[in-house]
This record gives C-alpha cells, sequence and structure tokens, in this order.
C-alpha cells in the first residue's frame, strides 16, 4: 500500500530536497534513463532528476508519430533552454505498422506499449550503460490498473529485459504517493512555466487514445486538427482536460445540398481535481457553437461534432 | 415544380375545403387506403381524408417493432376518439428478419421501405379494392429526393404493382405544397390536440434511424428506452426536434470500478422552422448533465452521452 501524500499537506520545496537526496542516494554511480513525453508527470520527473544528476541523467522523446501538431520540437526546445538536452527518436513507422489493422481499444493501447517499450524505447535503455529507469507513475496510475482500468506490467520485463538480468536494474519512481494537483505543485516549484505545470494531461497512447477504431495516418490527420483547434479554442477555460476524439461511426451529413457519410468529431472538456472523478465542463453555448463551426470548415471530412454531458463514472475521462 | 404555400400566407380553413373537395373530386367511388404512422403529416393527411371520404378511407398502422414504447396503442385509440377507425398490422417479425445484419444506413432504409412496401402494406393495398393512395408527402420530402438526401421511387413500384396495372391506380397527396410548419397550421385546424399537431417530427424508418449500425431487439430496446427518458425530458423545451440516438462505437466507461466497454448514446435537440435548416438548442448545463444521469442510470449497458454541437448543414437531422 502506497501512502497518498494529499496536495493540501504537500510541502513542494521538502519534497524536491527529499527526492533529489533520494535519487542521489539511489544513483551513486553510472547513468539514469528516462522517456519524456512532454505531460506534466514526465516533464516534472524529468526536472527533478536533472536537478539530481544532471548530465547523468539522459533524457529520451520518442516521435511516436502520434503527437499533436509541432510536439517534439516545443517540448525539446522548452527543456533545452532550462539545461536539459532532449534526443528526440523518430520512430513514427514503427508505430504505425504496429498499429495496422487493429480496432480494438485494448490491442491498440498493447501495441503501443510493445513497440514502444520493446521496439523504441527498450533498445535504447539495453544500448545504454543505464541502470537506473526514472519513470513519472503516479498514484492514480496504480490505482486505476488495481482496479484493471490500466494494464501495468512488470517494466523489465515489458523492456525485454531478462528477469534475471533485471535484479541489475533499477527503478525510480519520485511520484508515485502524488495525484495530478502535488504534481504540479511539485512542477511549479521546480520552474515549470505555467503552461507547463498547467498544461492539460494528455494520455500516454497520445492521439490514438483520441481514435476509435483504426489508427491510420489519415485518421491520424484528422484528429490532430480537431485536437489543435479544440486546445485553441478551450485553453482559456479553466478546465481540467479538453479533447477531441474521432469516431469510427459514420454519419449522414450534407455537403453542397448532397448527402455526404462523414465523420463525427465528439469534444469533451472536464471539470476534475485528480482525474479520479469528474463533470463535464459547463462551457457557453456560443463557445461550443463556434468550436464545432471551426472544426466543421477546417478538418475535411467532418460533418457532425458532439459534445459529451456524461461524468465519470461511468465515463472515463478518455474514450478509448 | 411544386409551388410552395408558404405557412405565412396559408390559409388552413380554405385549405381543408379545397382539399376535401379535391378529394372527393378524385375519388368518385370506391375506397382509399393510407398507412398512418402517428407522426405530424400522416395523422393530418388521415383527418383530411377521413374529412373528406369518412368510412370510406382505410387507415392501417404498422406496427414493425421500430416504434416508441406504447405508440401503437396511443395512435389508435386517440384516433378512434376522433372517429377514425385504425387497423394496427403486427409485422415486427417480417422488419426485423429484413434488418438481420445490416449496418449499412442506406440499404438499412432500403430493408424497411422494401418490406413495408412490397411485403407488409404492399400485399393490404393489393388484396385491398382501394385504387387510390392517400400519402402525407411534402415539400421538404420533395426537395431532399431531389437533392439525393432521401430516395424515393415510383410508389406502386413500390408496392409490388406491376406498371401496366399502375394506370388503373391514383395517388393523393394533398400536402404536397406545404412545409412542416404549414402542415401544423393545418393540423390545428383539423382539430389534432396540441400534442399531436406540434408533435415533433419522427422518421419513417422510426427507432432504425436511429440506431448507427445492426438493428436489433436488444439494441431497439436501448434506443427505445434512451428516447423514452429523452422525449419526457425535452418535451417542454419547445424544440423542433429532439432525438437519442445509440452509437455503434464502443467507448470505455467504468462500472463499479472496472473498466467498462460500453454504449454510447448522443443526443440531438434542433431549434428549426421547417427542417431545411437546423440549430443545436441551446439547453441549459442543468438539462443536459440530468438527461444524461437518468440515461446513465436506467439504460443498461450505456456509458457516455453526448449532445450535438453541429448545425444543419452540414449535419442532417437523423445520423442514420
Amino acid at each position: 500500500m502506497i501512502k497518498e501524500i494529499p496536495s493540501e499537506s504537500l510541502n513542494p520545496d521538502s519534497f524536491i530536497t527529499e527526492h533529489v537526496n533520494d535519487i542521489r542516494k539511489k544513483v551513486v554511480e553510472g547513468t539514469v534513463i528516462n522517456a519524456l513525453s512532454g505531460g506534466v508527470d514526465s516533464s516534472v520527473v524529468t526536472l527533478l532528476g536533472h536537478r539530481a544528476l544532471g548530465a547523468r541523467l539522459r533524457t529520451v522523446f520518442i516521435q511516436n508519430g502520434l503527437m499533436r501538431e509541432g510536439e517534439p520540437q516545443k517540448v525539446a526546445s522548452f527543456f533545452k533552454e532550462r539545461g536539459v538536452n532532449v534526443e528526440i527518436i523518430y520512430a513514427e513507422d514503427a508505430f504505425l505498422e504496429a498499429l495496422k489493422g487493429i480496432t480494438d481499444p485494448e490491442e491498440k493501447r498493447e501495441a503501443i506499449t510493445q513497440t514502444f517499450y520493446k521496439e523504441v524505447f527498450g533498445r535504447i535503455v539495453r544500448e545504454s550503460k543505464a541502470r537506473f529507469l526514472l519513470q513519472g507513475t503516479i498514484l492514480t496510475d496504480v490505482d486505476e490498473t488495481i482496479a484493471g482500468i490500466k494494464r501495468q506490467h512488470n517494466v523489465f520485463e515489458q523492456l525485454g529485459i531478462d528477469p534475471q538480468e533485471a535484479f541489475g536494474y533499477g527503478i525510480i519512481e519520485p511520484l508515485i504517493q502524488l495525484r495530478k494537483d502535488g504534481v504540479r505543485k511539485v512542477g511549479k516549484a521546480l520552474g515549470l512555466t505555467e503552461e507547463y505545470y498547467n498544461r492539460i494531461p494528455f494520455p500516454g497512447p497520445a492521439l490514438a487514445a483520441r481514435i476509435i477504431g483504426e489508427v491510420t495516418r489519415d485518421r491520424l490527420e484528422i484528429v490532430r486538427k480537431a485536437t489543435s483547434i479544440t486546445e485553441n479554442m478551450l485553453s482559456d477555460t479553466g478546465a481540467f482536460q479538453y479533447m477531441a476524439i474521432l469516431h469510427e461511426d459514420r454519419v449522414t451529413g450534407m455537403r453542397n445540398g448532397k448527402r455526404d457519410f462523414g465523420n463525427q468529431v465528439e469534444i469533451r472538456c472536464w471539470d476534475s481535481v485528480d482525474a479520479r472523478t469528474a463533470t463535464p465542463t459547463n462551457l457557453p453555448y456560443e463557445t461550443l457553437t463556434a468550436l464545432a463551426g471551426e472544426i466543421l470548415e477546417q478538418v475535411p471530412g467532418v460533418v457532425s461534432v458532439t459534445y459529451n454531458i456524461a461524468p465519470k463514472p461511468p465515463s472515463t475521462i478518455e474514450a478509448v
């Protein structure tokens, strides 16, 4: 049982000092490796690891082709300004190949996880001399794994590292007692800008978690555009998280007076403190219809836009 | 080119007198047959035909298993009180058999149309002595047929009546110069109660038009319950039309702390004068979340509810 540190009683500066010391104590020599996704959790853990280890932390950013517009460059340059060198690994083809023909949400996550750990990040870890992995796991991830909502295996097995050999590896998860709100407080104290520590959560499988049905280059292009419009238009709402989801269902629409079976995009915008429970944000009607208008006008093939009105539970934050 | 009678310049009493005379002039002897669906158009045309012909009009109501809760009994008893005898034809099995395995929206409509005209209503017409058909076609139907949004064939061919023989048949479409708002004015003048002449439009393929993917008994049960809840909760909004749509896409939800891939129901509520263009109704947030709450609680297997925010065009009123 992991002991939760509630956000209210968290002192971010003491937390940082304690964990910087802890990391230094664990990693007496050699290097530590971590994968940065650009989300809050991995950004905070990257800065914490960098503060503890400096150049002994090797941070890689895996471009899986499922990212939002301009994401890898944006993240790399942000961290570069803070002295953290981020290595971008281009692996789009490997991910799209692994996702080909898959429509089941669980198989999709599994294909991404396998490609990420075994094929791409696993190879990097195995080829590196690093014996420590730094990970941004938070308490909500642990809860959801226990509840069977997310699946998590032994990370070394995932990396294709032999269980025998795995005794030589160590895993460091400094954020595991925190929830999202606690992570943000720590991020702020570590010098993340508000844009980052208040960044809306974004899932590991990235835009693949925003596509119901098969993930293809074309469908990624649709959801990427819809995501960009949604994030731009909802960024000042103060909501916890907002997203655009591409449905597989085709619905009837009209273009130039003719019937057109097209795509439907679903918008979700959540009010939440820690993602455990959430309610749809009460967005003004004008915002909703303006957002739908932009998506219908700018994203080819979309004829219908909906807004989620169900809370979590029984819904979940992401649809896939 | 059919000449439109705009609602503003429509005098319902003169319209009724004129068309009652016209029907009597056309139908010198024998009987006329019509199919009543319970929608505004067929309800108005039934009362108009009854006023012109009395017992010479034979009105059938085809129970296709795609109806809303209690619909056939409700409609039959309403008309009985007004002196119109409605014959209910039970044909659920024929329709469900024809719909088995079909997911394409056009093929679905076609299967329903074929079963309705050729198999069920066609047989009744062919076996009757009626040489005249009374239909509630309105101008919007004609427009949409021309635009390719709806398909409409020669009705006698549809009924399985030989083209040679069809010269002996006549079709009467008294509402063809009107749009929905005109039909309502005529209905009111004919003594339809507000519940009826202001009844929200309901499509010919009924709940099959509210199901994306295959139409089965189980899926009909889901959308029937969601429809009942939606109609009850939105009846006092003054909206033009409102509906619940069952999606085929499965989305992730949580039940009792466990992952549950479930159904999504989409709510559409339209402001419109004549269905040619429409905008989503600006419903209060409290109404939307209460509606979602009822559906999530009362309809088994549903984990997600959305609200349509796209206008027509490029959307259409119905999704299927």
